[in-house]
């Protein structure tokens, strides 16, 4: 039991990869080498880490990549050239620019330059637009499409069930909330968005078949808060102090998974649970946009 | 109390008029008439009307509409013609193509073309993307839109209220539930997103402050389902059988206002409540866009 109700993001992200790779070695036949442009502003320590995952599962899988790497003090100007210059560019099919860009820019314009065809992040306002109106010519946010991609992988039955989304950030919470709503097979949720506001969260979560947490709250729920037989996941990655370890901090998530997971149906460990699906997710945005570049 | 719990739709329609004719009227000053252009397709009764009275509040606010209407059977291509130039046209700020669109049409692809600034519906994908995200700069769509005013100016507290929204069309319910859920004073709620699939309405209804009811069925929400003290928002408006009238039928909305009046806090009077705001807010996108256009 306490190992079976495990949902192994790593498992599953594995099998994408295997159904993207097969699309991307189809192109290749073609003749068309499936191209992937970041763009990283500054020296941010997590910024490295996550477009160097990126770039490694780009490379084993066969993607053509190329990291744009700007300094910290980059113009909005300077950035916004760079991106017209890779949506020009026609060996690249898919555009990432890393998260957290610096305060100073005005990361709204930066996101809505890419050009929607070539933004497998899913953060242009029109990719957004097309996700709340189910409509599927876009491009998904690759972290809530992973999540999504989970519980369906998992065979937790998502439609008619009962989801509490915890954060309505624009990259997680609000597109989660709007795909599990949508009239779909694979959606048809009933979704409760709670965020910093909210009244009766403990209450919302307790109720709910479903739990998505994605508030950016270290161990925000609590055992007391998940009824017996819900499943549970957790986006969250935050970086807490820890003075037992060598870097005097270490990650945990939103979610308290010791606690939690004896009476969960299934649940995502964290590490090894969300992750992995992220990057999962950006593979198969990318070779979708190759696949349309090519038609 | 019988009459004191209703919301006026009418009224908050006519302060909306008054503020937005005070921006009219000072465009005008500037040299700048607001122009607004409707595109109706064939000959469906209820997009007569409902025209017919957009174009007569126009006349009424100083604003010039011109109404296009086109047969039944127009192609796709004409239809898509005639927005490329309404988009291209330097005096229509405002292009308005009303609903039902027949089905030979794909809507979708319409209500995509109309030049984002000009889209006063608010229907365009990057537009609902932006209602989303919370980003200020595109145009809500005006029933939501008029909703969500109906609540400021009736002094409903939205912040912090658990909000059922029941109904997920693309028009009413999903950009309803985007816009309650925003980071904003006067937003802030609890969203919870019901549905034709949701396994347990009545008591999502039941622990609500706040129902909005736009799911198109008749009468659907019943008194039992509505717990004494809430806030009830009638968006439905739904042509029924009633052989005691002239013409054999009569428009009912999606509650049964009668039997909860007098338990609800506040509620809207069908019609006389949401529909009127839909308009006022039409109205104030479009004076919105001539604005932005001046600038």
């Amino acid at each position: 039991m306490f190992l079976s109700n495990l949902i192994d993001g790593r498992v599953i992200a594995e099998q994408l990869h295997g159904e993207t790779s097969q699309r991307i070695a189809s192109l290749s036949q073609r003749g068309l080498q499936v191209g992937l442009a970041f763009v990283r502003v500054g020296e941010d320590p997590a910024s490295q880490v996550y477009v160097g995952m990126k770039e490694k599962t780009a490379e084993r899988l066969g993607v053509r990549s190329v990291t744009h790497v700007l300094p910290e003090q980059v113009s909005q100007s300077e950035l916004l050239e760079l991106i017209a210059r890779l949506n020009a560019d026609p060996l690249v099919h898919g555009i990432l620019v890393q998260a957290p860009i610096p305060r100073h820019i005005d990361s709204a314009q930066i996101y809505s330059a890419v050009c929607p065809k070539k933004d497998v992040d899913g953060f242009h306002p029109i990719n957004i637009g097309k996700v709340l109106l189910g409509d599927p010519s876009g491009f998904l946010p690759c972290t809530p499409a992973g999540v999504h991609e989970l519980l369906i992988r998992s065979g937790v039955p998502v439609a008619g069930a009962d989801v509490v989304v915890l954060g309505r950030g624009n990259i997680v919470g609000k597109p989660m909330a709007a795909i599990l709503m949508q009239k779909s097979p694979h959606a048809d949720a009933t979704v409760t968005l709670c965020h910093s506001r909210s009244r009766h969260v403990a209450e919302h979560c307790r109720r709910a078949d479903i739990i998505i947490a994605a508030m950016g709250v270290p161990l925000f729920v609590k055992a007391e808060m998940v009824r017996e037989g819900s499943v549970v996941i957790d986006v969250g990655v935050n970086r807490i102090k820890d003075s037992s370890t060598k870097t005097g901090t270490r990650l945990v998530g939103d979610v308290d998974f010791v606690n939690i997971q004896p009476k969960a149906l299934k649940i995502t460990p964290n590490p090894g649970g969300v992750g992995p699906m992220t990057i999962a997710m950006l593979m198969r945005n990318t070779v979708t946009a190759a696949e349309n570049f090519s038609k």
